[in-house]
């Protein structure tokens, strides 16, 4: 896309950079003001991008590490902070759509937050293979218990009646696993999604990717206390649902005395992990197990798509059909 | 795993490669005869493997490269023939257990096509990033338009009256969610999979992993051309229904006029790309459109999730709940 901005390419030129790696150029282009193009690999912001392009989530008080301009504009509609946005001179029309998702959002860009660096120094960063030319580092939104209670919906003032559909990962591990359970979460009406301590993050950069954008909208917990989680869900009278990718097993524990459990009343659906299941002390305190009947030749369902049917069923009896 | 049989370790030894890079030594294992180590990078059958392994998916004829104990396991459980396996001394503990599950099915495994190489050439082979030191090439079975119809059953002798329910990908492109997609195509009673000319592979080795042994198991038809595809559906009578993961595309196309589809029918899902959905002459072709209802501030689903949905849907209507 740089051939649309023949200009700049002329006043690139080669200017040294100073000691910090950051040289001050005066692009041509009418909209752009003074940028900051850094061509050091010893840069802190590049630091700070290639740490959250590349791990396994943010600790606490990090910034998300958001790449490619689909998630990013996503991440600004929905209201996120940008603190820090990094763009390469190939995604000059990128920036472009991004500012203006940026003018029609609350918290909006300063200029002075965006950074420009080398297609070579951005591949350095990235955390893909093919990287698009455009990340940002997001400020957290900072969850509480009672936004998973209640749905996005109960942050932005409205108020909205349904019953609460809460997700919980217990120790999901795969990170593109995560992200397909926060989409289909969203997609099919739940309230939030908890991960518990040892689950992937779902704000780790291949879970966002595989949630297309959800983890960034969704009201979401994550590293919670399995013990904790347990009693705020019974103090806020949210049934415990066990789910299993293997219905042997939800079988076998649950016994006969147990039917389907109804959906359409508060409940937190735990999901466990793909190969261990679910831990021990969620099957004990459990209100009802739920599992989904297949083929007996197949040994369980991938752990995304059985928390997305299970999804499914719920918002099929919450529409009443 | 191989501290576990001590006598093997002694009688290693650093023997001399042979020209072809293949050293024959005597094991002191009770149950082994002669065996093959591999100790040249150049090696016909590492060369095999590692494309096997590395690669997209077979060619019509190639064999197919299957990595890990379990899938292993699964290809030999499911009648495959394999015409090589390839081991490490590490995974001598996993070996036993694959020959035992070959001495209970019909293909077996001769002893002279087990092959032995070191953890350092195995990993040089390997498609995944912590290898496990067992891999198989399984000749291809030769599936029809009629097993695709009627299910492995038909196959096997046994008589099936199911109605024919089969998933069609129509240029799904991740091969994790090709694989996805005949994983739950398996589990909820599928007959058969077609993946079109562009699809992924789903014996490509990331589908494969995918689909834990189920692409390896089901019926299923590769690199189809939907014009033939569709006129075999329509003489089989067989119903097109058209599958969208995003509603509001489906609601366009398909009007008011039509109602859910009758699952319980003979029919073909057709799941479209990623990002393009499904082709026009399939939007054309289609006797129904099915989609499923989400929060419209979400776009679309995981193309996996979106099949696995309409297969669990379609497993529901077919038990009659």
């Amino acid at each position: 896309m740089a051939q649309r901005f023949p200009a700049d390419e002329q006043s690139g030129g080669a200017r040294p950079s100073v000691r910090s790696g950051v040289s001050r150029e005066r692009a041509s282009s009418v909209q752009a003001a003074a940028v900051d193009v850094i061509t050091s690999r010893d840069n802190k912001w590049l630091k700070m991008f290639r740490a959250a392009l590349r791990g396994t989530g943010p600790a606490s008080g990090e910034p998300i590490g958001v790449e490619g301009p689909k998630l990013v504009v996503e991440g600004i509609r929905s209201g996120l902070e940008a603190e820090a946005l990094l763009v390469t001179d190939a995604s000059e029309g990128e920036l472009e759509r991004i500012l203006q998702a940026a003018s029609h959002s609350e918290a909006g860009i300063p200029r002075s937050r965006v950074l420009r660096t080398t297609e070579k120094l951005f591949a350095s960063i990235a955390g893909t293979e093919t990287p698009q030319g455009v990340a940002a580092l997001f400020r957290q939104r900072e969850w509480g218990f009672d936004d998973v209670l209640r749905g996005r919906a109960n942050r932005e003032g409205a108020f909205r009646g349904d019953a609460s559909l809460i997700i919980v990962m217990a120790a999901v591990q795969d990170p593109g696993n995560a992200g397909t359970i926060v989409r289909s979460a969203e997609a099919f009406g739940a309230t939030g999604v908890v991960a518990t301590r040892g689950s992937a993050d779902p704000w780790s950069p291949k879970a966002l990717r595989a949630s297309a954008g959800s983890a960034l909208r969704l009201p979401l917990l994550r590293g919670s206390a399995i013990p904790i989680l347990l009693a705020q869900l019974r103090t806020a009278g949210v049934k415990v649902i066990a789910a299993s990718s293997r219905p042997a097993a939800a079988k076998t524990a649950r016994g006969a005395q147990n039917k389907d459990p109804d959906l359409r009343e508060p409940c937190a659906i735990f999901i466990g992990n793909e190969s261990a299941g679910l831990p021990e002390e969620i099957e004990r305190a459990a209100d009802a197990w739920i599992s989904i009947a297949i083929n007996p030749d197949v040994e369980s369902l991938n752990a995304g798509v059985a928390a997305s049917v299970i999804l499914f069923e719920a918002a099929r009896q919450r529409r009443g059909i």
